[in-house]
């Protein structure tokens, strides 16, 4: 911990030295252990609302535990903050070759620094500026440390862009008629905030990797979601105007043609009064919810709830909500305050009885995001007092809080959508989605969802190809949430007969997969590691990021800025499995194979250690690959995920031919009982015979909710 | 004048009305009259540094009493301010059907109802969203008059998308689900500003029309500029690290192949250092600049010096100028506070030595925009103690009031470049340009332009084929200024041997229509008129803004966001030229013709009234269309505009069968003495004998300026 000092900051020139009126004094912080491997420090006076205090974390000090002590990061030593024009201004030191991640859901570059971003909770529209669906304030740094500025407000970060006239290291100047090497953007040696507020708390999270660091955040914050099994199935939602029957048929049809299906979503039709929104059944398409429900229930599909927040005046609570909404309507819908008990004690009323008590199993929630041509403006006013800007921060994040509560007090998981979230969301059961549909740049969502504690699904919702269809269920069926969202156009898993079953194959090796991606979910539970992981987090990962040399255009690029070299188009499912999808209209593609050896998840066969490979795959199958000594338990492929007590044969398949170990995760895959001890990990052993030959072994405890009866070895590598 | 009343907020709804806490109080505005038509309000406490501040504003009280009494509009008794969250917030009424233009230089939209901004100094990247070269925070409604927030902040205005529980005219609420008019924006009663600052000056113009609003607006910044005639000439800049020699034969290449050219531009090299820069010639490239620029006067060819502000260590000022430079740098060059006079005195001191007392006629000032990339971050600090937000509001604005005023105390016009700019720039020499090159765009901007008293050249710098080569000179040629700014890739007018010719006839037609350019740079200046006008503040113009409605796209458009029609493709130049430029690919075109009798500019025919026309001009030609009674006064096709006191003949063009008179503008052409009455306007007659035939007559006085010799009437319409 640093003592608190004082700064009175000096120009040093040739020739003299001049002290410099104007400028504030710069504060040194004070860093307060409050984890194993977490400070708290405090610039200025801090808000009471923040996206933790909304979240209400629970630090599992258990997780941080494991994770051993660390000492505080000695780069981060000279780290200052300011108070100036109302505004918080904070700095923390940066060095030459160090890389940042993070700083909010990211669909362009993985890598942060050099950028400049304004964090605000808000649809994302195509440049990686700041404004997206959670803007989480926390950066890593490869120097093994992250940085999370617990703000409710616009933050903006300039990380590693300002050269200032006080650095210790300032860049050489150079002409640029004459110096090839002149330089757009010469080296910055730190990351400036400014946030437009009296103060904030900032926290340190020690790591000696990457990954130690985001597992610390995301145990600070109360360890990752472990979602429901019936989550992780397969789900589809239906048109807007459906009524239950159509809904019944059209989960019928899936099980006729042999797709899976674990849950159905209800678009905003199921309600009387929509956009805004009544909240309540409507009783021509909906006439018995319960009994409709039920029916669903014994196929073993849930069912999930469209919602977003905005309150019509037919709905039932119109008339007790109103004191505790805001001054600006969106669609004419009033604007609930849920940081006051009084508006969410009436939401918990009127959905428990609508919606949980009957067997809805989660919520998709729209528009705590954006647009701002929508939502509320930033001159709205709510009856806490709580600025607005402060709100549209943390407006989807409290949303959330909100409707976990509900479910935890029934003992139920739940596992829903999403499109705001923000600093603090580990441990929330959502997924967040949004309606930019760019391939590529979904797929590098997934990866940056891996930094800052939130999930991301790749929803497919229609294509103009098979072949892009193919692509994009491929890919969903790799991330957080294998969500098929088609019900405007109407598009199914069979819609384009050409690449039916390969779309089916796909569908059921993710529920194959199911006892893998759930021991990986639980890993994000107790370990704070995320499920889905950029290649950046991963031992033995390394990648030239140096700036390459960008050539002068007098219009497209007339500061010849240099583009930064990124990886942003493959990533870890797990442990093992790592995912290279390939885009519609790509035959081949490069894969960045980190150190060890890999293996084709398919066939068993070696493709490559530490190395760029080419691969030409084919249309029917997305390219995974598996490290030397991984263990993947599969089952078999069943169109729902199992029941409670339903007990299924494990396979579990290695790679590679070396021994190895892992532990599967299990329990009920319904309650939060596993909180209180009932779960089990069971270890899965690869050892060598006398003979050279690579045997398995389990010894399965067989309680605790534990599903596996029997298990089938494989050794996939010849 | 409406007095000072405070309100309390309540929610009048069905069953009750509910006091609501958390709202501060409403202010109503004090207005007091200022100018003729025009009024100053205070929200709160408005700070120092403000636009108009910076921009030294006097306004031209003979041009404003011309324009005659105007009573408060009473659209905006109704206007309140706030205090809230460390800001102010503004609401201004807005009634159904009225419409809205300018806030800020905007590139793809003319219509301003409905959008929201946060205006911003910074480069325009593709999207209106208030980040732009000149982000004026002022609009102008249809309803008669014009808003000015007076502040330096980044102001965020909703112009009519937020719906307040309040609103005396709230829409009706829709079901999504059934109701096929739903809409994604409902009627917004208000104009909402927000304001992160203690305060702000608001005015407000008057006027029966939006051309009146602009011309008060103009006319109380001081009256627009009025050029040098060599600035209305053609410019050339040169390739950054050519020598005077070079130069010399590049402005020789124009005479002899017979292109006009008025003056030259010099890019960075023509100093020692650059990017940060010496301001200082490089004794290499420009060994004797006083004989280089003399030369070039001979032919009658002016200079400008491009620079940006940024100080290199090589600079003879630089040891002086630190202590007046702030915290961060710019491409590792000290940022000069120009707020303090001892940063401008070392300026003035300087640059008035190296190039104006050796004959450079004016500056291309760049990078006083953004990007944020290279420019001082929002963190940074200066000596005064302005606030870097402040700083970056009026930087490029400061620096055009400091050269205009060098070029001022000589009596010597100038006429330069800049990237920055903001309200109160009207009497400003200076034309807006930037590196985004998307031909559409830039005449979107020509028009909007016209709002905010600036002005902005859509520069040719390089094409793809002759056409688009053509088409780009073509509308460069009809604008403030005629410049090709093509030094990168060395094109030149000349370059496509196919369309050589006719790009020489456009350079040399905006060459004869030096007197109309003149005359109409004189409205600007002693009317308020600008010089390029929109057609929306045209007499006459009518065009149905009504929402279309769209269509709803899962993924393009899930929202069905109406598109809003807009005229954004043709404009006025001065009273009589309307101009409808084509794009590359484009063969023909709709142009829409305002009430009265139109007539096509070559020929004299009459093509429309009050109608939209299409047209399939060709090639070879720009589209131009000249209003019944219009009067053109030209001269021949010189390659440089006249010398002070050089006569020219001159024809007078007349369009249509009506009588008809126009009033036409000379003076010296280079100094100020206009401003002492040094000037003459001469009446353009053309009456109907009693045969019915027209004849023209002029009575010139032959003085203060007066340069045309001789008068030739052509009467266009047989």
């Amino acid at each position: 911990m640093t003592s608190c000092i004082t700064r009175i900051l000096t120009f040093v020139i040739i020739g003299g030295t001049f002290p410099i009126t104007g400028f504030a004094q710069q504060m040194a912080f004070q860093w307060t252990l409050v984890a194993s491997g977490v400070w708290k420090g405090v610039a200025g006076k801090a808000e009471t609302i923040s996206p933790l205090s909304v979240a209400g974390i629970k630090p599992r000090l258990d997780g941080l535990k494991k994770l051993g002590e660390r000492s505080f990061p000695t780069d981060l030593n000279e780290s200052v903050h300011q108070q100036t024009d109302n505004k918080t201004y904070l700095r923390f030191p940066l060095k030459k070759g160090e890389q940042l991640f993070g700083l909010g859901l990211n669909f362009k570059a993985v890598q942060q620094r050099g950028t400049i971003k304004t964090l605000h909770v808000d649809h994302y529209n195509g440049k990686d500026n700041g404004r997206t669906h959670a803007p989480v304030p926390f950066y890593i740094s490869t120097l093994g440390y992250g940085v999370l500025i617990n703000s409710a407000r616009y933050v903006t970060v300039y990380a590693g862009t300002g050269v200032r006239t006080d650095s210790q290291e300032m860049p050489p100047e150079k002409d640029r008629n004459t110096q090839r090497d002149w330089s757009a953007q010469p080296y910055s040696d730190a990351v400036e905030v400014i946030i437009p507020a009296s103060g904030t708390e900032v926290y340190i999270f020690a790591g000696a990797t990457p990954m130690e660091v985001v597992q610390r955040y995301n145990l600070y914050c109360g360890g990752g979601t472990l979602p429901p099994k019936w989550g992780l199935g397969f789900t589809h939602r239906t048109p807007t105007l459906f009524s239950d029957e159509k809904v019944l048929q059209e989960a019928a049809e899936f099980e006729a043609k042999g797709y899976p299906l674990s849950f159905v979503g209800l678009e905003p039709g199921w309600q009387s009064h929509s956009y805004p929104n009544s909240f309540v059944w409507d009783s021509t398409r909906f006439p018995h919810p319960q009994q409709f429900l039920d029916k669903l229930l014994q196929k073993n599909i849930r069912a999930n709830l469209w919602i977003n927040p905005y309150v019509s005046s037919h709905s039932p609570m119109f008339k007790r909500v109103l004191p505790y909404t805001g001054s600006h309507m969106v669609w004419v819908g009033r604007v609930p305050d849920f940081t006051m008990a009084q508006a969410r004690d009436l939401y918990k009323d009127l959905f428990s009885k609508q919606h949980l008590s009957v067997g809805i199993s989660g919520y998709k929630v729209d528009e705590v995001d954006g647009y701002d041509n929508w939502l509320w403006p930033d001159v709205a006013t709510f009856p806490s007092g709580i600025p607005s800007e402060q709100m549209r921060q943390i407006y989807g994040l409290q949303f959330q809080k909100m409707t976990d509560g509900w479910f935890r007090q029934r003992n139920q998981r739940t596992y829903g959508l999403v499109r705001g979230s923000n600093a603090g969301a580990s441990a929330m059961p959502y997924v967040i989605y949004n309606d930019y549909y760019d391939h590529r740049d979904f797929i590098t969502a997934l990866i940056t969802s891996s930094f800052i504690g939130v999930l991301w699904t790749p929803e497919a919702r229609s294509s103009k190809t098979s072949e892009e269809w193919l692509r994009r269920m491929q890919t969903v069926c790799f991330s957080p949430m294998a969500m098929l969202n088609a019900w405007a156009d109407g598009t199914k898993p069979w819609t384009f007969p050409d690449v039916a079953q390969d779309v089916k194959d796909v569908m059921l090796l993710r529920m194959q997969l199911l006892p893998y991606l759930y021991t990986t979910f639980a890993q994000y539970h107790f370990e704070g590691k995320p499920p889905i992981r950029a290649m950046q987090l991963v031992d033995g990962f390394t990648f030239d990021s140096k700036a390459t040399a960008a050539t002068l255009h007098s219009t497209d690029n007339p500061y010849a800025m240099a583009v930064r070299k990124d990886l942003n188009d493959q990533f870890m499912v797990g442990d093992y499995l790592l995912v290279a999808p390939l885009f519609a209209g790509e035959k081949s593609r490069k894969v960045l194979l980190p150190s060890g050896k890999w293996y084709d998840f398919y066939t068993g066969n070696f493709v490559g250690e530490a190395a760029i490979i080419e691969i030409t795959p084919g249309l029917s199958k997305i390219p995974l690959f598996v490290k030397e000594g991984g263990i993947i338990p599969m089952i078999p492929p069943v169109l729902h995920t199992p029941k409670k007590g339903e007990k299924l044969a494990l396979t579990v398949r290695h790679y590679g031919k070396t021994e190895a170990n892992w532990a599967i995760y299990d329990d009920d895959g319904e309650t939060f009982d596993y909180e209180n001890g009932t779960y089990t990990w069971t270890q899965l052993e690869v050892r060598k015979n006398q003979a050279g030959t690579l045997t398995g072994s389990w010894n399965p405890t067989r309680n605790n909710g534990f599903h596996y009866s029997t298990i089938t070895w494989e050794f996939m590598t010849k």
